[in-house]
């Protein structure tokens, strides 16, 4: 009998909508600027017929990383994304019927793989005042729990987490002997990182992306970092060349480029400040101290305002549910002139 | 207690290794000598700032595609390299303890995903003269088997199958309701294609690539190509974001570029057959009518030669126990400068 693997058939998946390009798109957390155009085209200079051709190399790159973060790179497994890395370490480290504990909402992609791997999600809700408390993570630990999930700092909401809290979950995790899964795909706008852990301690994983910050999403890279025992295991599930040659030598470029992360950095941080100034100008309500992102409560319905930004070619993203603040949107941060465009229409459309 | 995948922990894994730039690579199937320049320089003209930062989307390249094959984009999944695709179909249509049946040796992934997903190899190898008749393949077929992998034309000895002997196999594994891959890796090099099987009936999957004949292999793109039916299951198991924006802009390129591919083909081909009629000449045994690969009966061991060659800075590939050839190499097939380079240091080294 034909078989068909029944969590896939059944697993819904929502695919990131096409034809964005005449947008400004402020839903998906990437860089709206990217790159400087120079950087870029001093870049591709270096591509050739063979570079095309021939299937990547990891080596080199993997090594540069390593020595960027200040690692080994035994402590490294290069992903096609971030999101790929989570996948190998649901499937590495957990199995059917097993429980993965995480925050929730967030980057959905956590709670699809549960499905898709027929684990059992258990998800962390928000307090009425979008706080997080540690105890709200621990009590849902249990010796059914395989994974837990923490993302730092946390999106949409944009929470965090202090060394003594980390800790305290840390410790309960170990206790119970749960793997750990730290995201920090938004690390960089928020300097703050719990990496130290994932290389110093066996059953702590640490998930990277160059899509943000880095402004590669087009590219695909991301990386795992963690002990050599288990990132071994990660790389025994990767495909085969899964990072592809263009991600690896922009990637390469821009940690090698003096100056260039400070920029993106402070480009970001300045258009960020003049939006978080603006709204508190006009009285709005909004969360979110890190991250590229900024969760905003607008005056009207949350559902119709994304409909009337996306009419005025501005995309971004509704949530509902979190806390109790009701509907609200979440609108990726970036340099002044796309937050200006932004609140120019926010203004004029959520009213 | 902390859950480790025992499947992937015991799995053995072989890295491509890396360090190939000074070499002439023969070893993988690439294209030796790749794209045009101008068409890259052309096409490295697009590349903005928002095409880097942004999430690829795959609506508008996965329609090109499919008119460029004549069927519909439902028919079409995108995957970051056709390993990719292959793994989805096992996770798709095969399950724990489940039979995949297929013909060794070949692509190395078949074995090892099968291995990754706790699911049943069942090898069919050569017979002593290296035929690979419909019968042999039949033989294996039962109801304990979900999957059938076959590979047309079937590196590395090149063999291929008739139309009346694809119908019987496709006929058996229809009575006993078994899924059917068809890896059409090698399409271009040998036009015969099963692909009309896949869109035309429920449970028959054709993977191809672009890293061959297209010349991509460092892009990372290949495709699935089946009902939407079962296109559906492996399109819910993808990566978000899985195919990267470069490989989809070369990828468009290359195949609305007239004369392009007819160009690839045809610089291939006069370099295979010289390569051919020298080998001849000088009097060696080889196989494979197909595909961009040549599989050689060397005068001296096949291990040794692999070590001298490559000292010569020439990558071959060393296999054992096909038929009862013994050892042999595999021997990546290009333009002809790069089969002269190769065809020099085999008359001064293979004696």
């Amino acid at each position: 009998m034909y078989y068909i693997n029944q969590n896939v058939k059944n697993l819904k998946r929502i695919f990131d909508q096409n034809s964005r390009k005449e947008y400004l798109r402020l839903d998906l957390n990437e860089n709206p600027g990217g790159l400087p155009q120079s950087f870029i085209k001093q870049t591709l200079t270096e591509i050739t017929p063979r570079f095309l051709s021939e299937y990547p190399e990891t080596l080199e790159f993997s090594e540069s990383l390593a020595k960027f973060l200040g690692i080994n790179k035994e402590n490294i497994c290069l992903v096609n994304g971030s999101a790929e890395g989570i996948r190998y370490i649901i499937e590495a480290f957990t199995e059917p019927g097993g429980g993965i504990v995480g925050v929730t909402p967030t980057y959905a992609m956590f709670e699809v793989y549960s499905e898709m791997y027929g684990r059992k999600f258990i998800p962390v809700t928000y307090t009425d005042d979008l706080k997080m408390p540690a105890e709200r993570i621990i009590d849902k630990l249990d010796t059914d729990i395989q994974l837990l999930i923490l993302v730092n700092p946390n999106n949409p909401v944009g929470n965090t987490y202090t060394d003594e809290e980390f800790e305290m979950i840390l410790s309960k995790a170990n206790e119970l002997e749960i793997t750990v899964l730290i995201d920090e795909a938004y690390h960089y706008f928020y300097p703050k990182t719990f990496m130290k852990y994932a290389f110093n301690n066996r059953h702590i994983l640490v998930t990277r992306t160059f899509s943000k910050l880095f402004s590669l999403a087009g590219a695909r890279l991301g990386y795992v970092v963690g002990c050599p025992e288990e990132i071994e295991v990660v790389q025994k599930l990767c495909t085969p060349h899964n990072v592809n040659a263009f991600a690896e030598l922009f990637a390469q470029r821009i940690i090698e480029t003096p100056g260039m992360i400070d920029d993106l950095i402070s480009k970001h941080n300045e258009g960020r400040r003049y939006l978080k100034k603006k709204l508190s100008e006009h009285g709005y309500d909004y969360e979110g101290d890190y991250g590229n992102f900024i969760f905003i409560k607008p005056n009207t319905d949350a559902k119709d305002l994304v409909e009337k930004m996306k009419n005025a070619h501005i995309l971004i993203k509704e949530y509902d549910g979190v806390g109790n603040l009701g509907k609200c949107i979440r609108v990726t941060t970036g340099e002044k002139k796309y937050m200006k465009q932004f609140l120019d229409a926010l203004i004029k459309l959520d009213k």
